[in-house]
Order: C-alpha cells, then sequence, then structure tokens
C-alpha cells in the first residue's frame, strides 16, 4: 500500500466539542447525562418514506459510496426522529465490496457474494487493500455529516465484527445455519484463524480512519456470532476480536454489539468494548449484573415491539428504563435495527415515550 | 367431533416392557442408566442417501401420509445408525394442514400455510378437528412402528409447541424476525391467547392419542420460541405450554425442546417436562445447574460440528460427555437436527464415540 495512493487520509478531523460531550458520549463513558440517550439502529432505512424515495432513484450500494446523499439521509433520520446520535450511512459489508468478492445487493433477497471464501487457498489469495483508496467514500460521507449534524449530536462509525464479516464471506450472503462457516472453523482451523486475521488488519485501518475522518464513536457489529457456542467463540472469535478492539481503543468510545449473544456477554466483554450490546432476549438488569457495571450497555427493546399497539410499547419502554434503574452508562436502542414495515410514527413516539417516562421519574 | 367418526382411536396400544425400561426411558426418569443413550433430532432425514431415494418417489408431506413407509424410515434410521431411540417419522405442521390451513412444503423454500391466521376473526373461525380422523395416520405410523422396532428400542412421538405453531399459522412459513406473529401477539392479545388454547386443546388430543398408539415419550417441538424475550415467554407461551404439558403428563417421558432459549431454560421448566433440551449455545454444566437437577437434559452438540473432521468432533462430545459429570438423566443429542449435507458416516462415527469415550471413562 503506498501512501501516495491514499485519497481521503487526511489530518484527523477538529473534534467537535459539543458533540463529544453530547448525552450519547457521556452514556458511553459511564457519566451521568441529563437524561438517557436513545438512537435506533437503521433509524436511517426503509421504514421511511422518504428513504425508499431515495432508494427508488439510486441502489443501496450506490447510495452508500454517494458521500452526499450517504450525508443526507443520515442527517434527515437525526431531524426527523430527534435521536441523540446519528449513525453514518454506510454498511457492514462495504469492505467485502473493496476486498474484490463481488458484493451484490439483491432485491428482495439480501447480500449475495459472488466469490466466496470456500477454500483455504481463497483466504492466502485474499490481498490487503488500501483502505484510504477503497472506502475513502465512507471517510468523505463522514466528514460531511459531522459537519452537517446539529453541533450536539455525535456521529456513530461502525464496521462488521471479525465473525459476522468471514460468515458473510464464507456464506456468500445470510445464513440460517451458517453451516459453510462452521464447517470451514472447524475444518481449516489454521485457514479460519489468517481469515480473521485479515479482517482484523483491515478493519482496524477502516475504523481508525473513520475516527480520523470525525466519528465520535465506533460500534462494531458481531450481528450473527450467537450462532455460536460459548466454547467455539472463545476458541475461534474472542481472540481477534479482542486484537481489533484493542487496535481501534482510547481515541473515542466503543460499542460492541451482537445479537442472540445471552451467553457470550462476559466472553464479549472480555474481548473489549466500553458499550456492550443487548438485544431483548436477556433481562436487562440481569445482563448488566452479569457484565459488571465497568460497561455501559446499549439496546433490550425487542424491534417488533414497535409493530404492536402504543399501550404495549409503553409497557415495555417502562420495563427497560426500571431494569436500567437510572444506572449510568443505559443507551436506549432496539435489540436490533428498525423493521422496514415499521410505521415512523411509532419511533417518533417511541423516542417520546422514552423521555417522557424520564420527565415521569 | 362425534366419536364414530374416529379412525383410529382404540384401546391403549399394549405396552413394551423393554422398551419402556430402555436405558433412554431410564436416562428421562433420571434413573441411572447403563450407558449415556443417544439419539439424534431428524436421524430419519435427507442426510440418508435410502431416505433421498424415498423421497425421490414421494413428497414429504405423502410420506408423513403413508404410515407403511414413514414406519420403513423410522426404524431404518435406527438400524444404520445404531441410536438408542427411535422418534416416529412426521412433521410439527401436521395438525396444519388438518386445519384445512393449506399447508404445502415448497421444494428448496420449505412449509408454506396457504391460508395463514392473520385476523383475530380468522382465529375465531379456526374450527375444533377430530384429531383420530384427521391424524389418524401418525397413530397408524406409531402403531405400525412400535411393532417394528426392536424390542429393547423406545419410540418418540411428538407435536410442535403452541408457539412455534401459532408462528408457523401466522407467518405462513419460516420467518427470521417474527414479525407478524410477534405483531399479532402484541396487537391482538385476546386472539393470540384463543389461538394458543385451540393449539393447546388440539395438541393434547394428538399427543395423548401418540402415546394411545404406542408412543414410549413424547417430545414437544418448541424449535423458534428462541426469538422472544423472557418476560414476553412468560406473558404469552407459558400459560399455554403449561396447560398442554400438564393434559399429556403422567403417562410417558415428556421432553421440552426449544433453541435459542439460553434466558428461558428456567421459565421452561415451569411450563413442564421430565427433560429439557439444550441447544449449543449454553454450557451443559451451567444450563443444568440453573435449571436444577430435578430435570433430565437432552442435546447440546452443534449439529455444524458433524460437517468438520473427526479430531474436532471427539473434542465437543468430550466436552459434552465431562459436563455431564456421569450425572443421571443426561440424553446425548444434537442441538437441533441432523443438517442435510451431513455424511452418514460422520453421524455413524459420532454414535461410535458418544460410547467409546464412555467406556474409556
Amino acid at each position: 500500500m503506498s501512501e501516495s495512493q491514499t485519497t481521503y487520509i487526511r489530518p484527523t478531523a477538529q473534534p467537535r466539542r459539543e458533540a463529544s460531550e453530547s448525552r450519547f458520549i457521556q452514556a458511553c463513558k459511564r457519566q451521568k447525562p441529563d437524561r438517557t440517550p436513545i438512537w435506533l439502529m437503521r433509524q436511517a432505512g426503509r421504514f421511511m418514506p422518504e428513504f425508499r424515495d431515495i432508494r427508488s432513484r439510486v441502489s443501496f450500494l450506490e447510495l452508500c459510496k454517494n458521500s452526499e446523499l450517504a450525508c443526507e439521509v443520515t442527517v434527515m433520520a437525526v431531524d426527523m426522529l430527534d435521536v441523540d446520535a446519528a449513525i453514518i450511512f454506510a454498511d457492514i459489508l462495504l469492505p467485502i465490496d473493496a476486498l474484490g468478492l463481488g458484493l451484490e445487493y439483491v432485491k428482495g433477497e439480501g447480500p449475495l457474494i459472488h466469490n466466496p471464501i470456500r477454500l483455504a487457498t481463497d483466504v492466502a489469495a485474499l490481498k490487503p487493500i488500501d483502505v484510504g483508496q477503497s472506502l475513502g467514500y465512507v471517510y468523505k460521507s463522514i466528514e460531511l455529516t459531522a459537519r452537517a449534524l446539529p453541533k450536539h449530536i455525535p456521529l456513530i462509525g461502525f464496521a462488521g465484527a471479525p465473525f459476522t464479516l468471514a460468515s458473510y464471506m464464507i456464506e456468500a450472503g445470510g445464513s440460517k445455519t451458517f453451516d459453510k462457516t462452521k464447517s470451514f472453523m472447524y475444518s481449516e482451523p489454521e485457514a479460519w484463524h489468517l481469515l480473521m486475521k485479515k479482517i482484523v488488519d483491515i478493519s482496524a485501518q477502516y475504523l481508525n480512519f473513520q475516527v480520523d475522518a470525525g466519528a465520535d464513536a465506533l460500534q462494531l457489529f458481531d450481528s450473527w456470532v450467537g450462532c455460536l457456542s460459548p466454547t467455539d467463540y472463545e476458541r475461534f472469535v474472542l481472540p481477534h476480536t479482542k486484537a481489533l478492539i484493542e487496535l481501534v481503543s482510547g481515541r473515542v468510545p466503543v460499542i460492541h454489539f451482537g445479537t442472540g449473544t445471552a451467553t457470550l456477554l462476559k466472553l464479549m466483554a472480555q474481548a473489549g468494548g466500553d458499550v456492550i450490546g443487548l438485544d431483548w432476549r436477556v433481562n436487562l438488569a440481569e445482563a448488566w449484573l452479569n457484565l459488571g457495571f465497568d460497561k455501559a450497555v446499549q439496546g433490550n427493546l425487542d424491534p417488533t415491539v414497535l409493530l404492536g399497539t402504543r399501550e404495549e410499547l409503553k409497557l415495555q419502554v417502562a420495563r427497560i428504563m426500571k431494569e436500567a434503574a437510572s444506572r449510568p452508562g443505559h443507551i436506549f436502542n432496539l435489540g436490533h435495527g428498525v423493521l422496514p414495515m415499521t410505521s415512523p410514527d411509532q419511533v417518533k413516539f417511541l423516542v417520546e415515550t422514552v423521555r417522557n417516562s424520564e420527565a415521569a421519574q
């Protein structure tokens, strides 16, 4: 990799003081903010008619690569929902595109990878990439968005965690059973560890460069890691995720997120992160106690609750707020992304409900 | 329902003494068998060339409804794999077919339900069925199989648990997010509870009639219940599953199975069952301690381990046997069904490995 090819690696962006002292960042650091911050995974997404409008004109990948549009949808979500943090519009699979594995988003079917990793030789053949060049558009999106956002709204950068990225590379897309991924892991352990190391190397560059561009926090999405047993997580994933988090820590808070992770939470905390993501399958109070109060927590509301009545929504918000017990370090979020069929009014109502529930305490 | 229409309700089958004293049944009752029993979910399935042969001639539903063939594949699996229990060849969705909701198995896509439950009025319109008539072929399959099996091999009957059946009825098939099911549950709680009650009523008849036919144990498959939060399980599922288990208990041992249930295990034990199913996401020793040793446990091996090396397989079997610590009430099984791409030799090797690991102790 030659520095001269790098398109967007520039001196670190000017820190945005107000954003870095926002209630979201305070909660990440387990300081006590004025109230519980809330943002939502996929808050800029298909549930919003305005987003579908834009998507009717450009493909998903085009939208990710068009920094002006990515900035527009990122800021739009914050304006419309009045949430406490923005997350840059991008996708965890973009490094797979940058690696030349032939990423395509097939309408109605999700991502498809045309040149998946199937053999040890495929791993050996994976070449390092110049993140600044091949993912420079994400740098530009973050730079533009950090300028366009209200001063007090922090911007979250993100990447897929090593296991989740590896699983997409091997499965050639999504999976129910992750049979190809696990069979590779069990049959070719050396190639597996090499693949994870290569992903860590790229992801560390990618995440650090998002901070350079102006990201105020980072989230690592290990969305599918919950398919693993605790011992397999420990053997095949933990050392790599830990290495990655070490390589990006100390600059901005790091959120370590997964789903279906009830039995992995302590190991995920060992791998690192200032904030640990919780899905709805755990009781927030028990999970936090189990993790230790030296970690902040984020999540816990089942995204499908947004499809039910307002009464049910209020009940579930009240439960989560009660379980969090006003302890410093609680960030309200869903356990996974907003579902496409969700009504925008219901999402707005959730944001209001979280605020009102606190005013009422 | 008129008794005269009943095709297969006959006096209870003659108990098979040897089967009812087999090591599998002893383990269900937390007695100490001569060695740890093993059987595998989907042990009669697509991974076997002989099964694919039969399936090339008849559809899946035809195979379920042809008692002679269902008996043949059930017995064949026991003969070929030398496992300690048989499970009747059938499907958890057969009562959905019996209810007239238009069940179809679409090649490569899984089950499709043509007339799903979407409205409260759909629930109200669900009519009771004569289980003896509409599912009489399952009675006949069990009766034939109980006669055809070696005397010492117990036969397991089964049904889908209320939540999992309801989810299929509402989603019209499988789902990743169970958004329609949960949205129905949250928006139409009364209709939800009525639906669950109707399912309990049918399932209790269906399971008791399997015991009448000669089943030596029963397994309740709550395969997808792990998508729920513990509080939602408690509110929307537990009372119904508990009612069902009460209605079928006391005759033969009941196995209560689910996947992704790490945080639901104690509640599932409260709902009932002599044996609780464990998937691979939990540590067996911790899960059993948490459940209490007054329950037997079954499962824990990740089905994908059968896709790896024999070395890896031996390692994982040894771990499970060590965690079970020769405590009475451990049934070796996978955490979910054998995957179709599994090699039959590897499955046989697993059965041998479990036996040898004990001989070596």
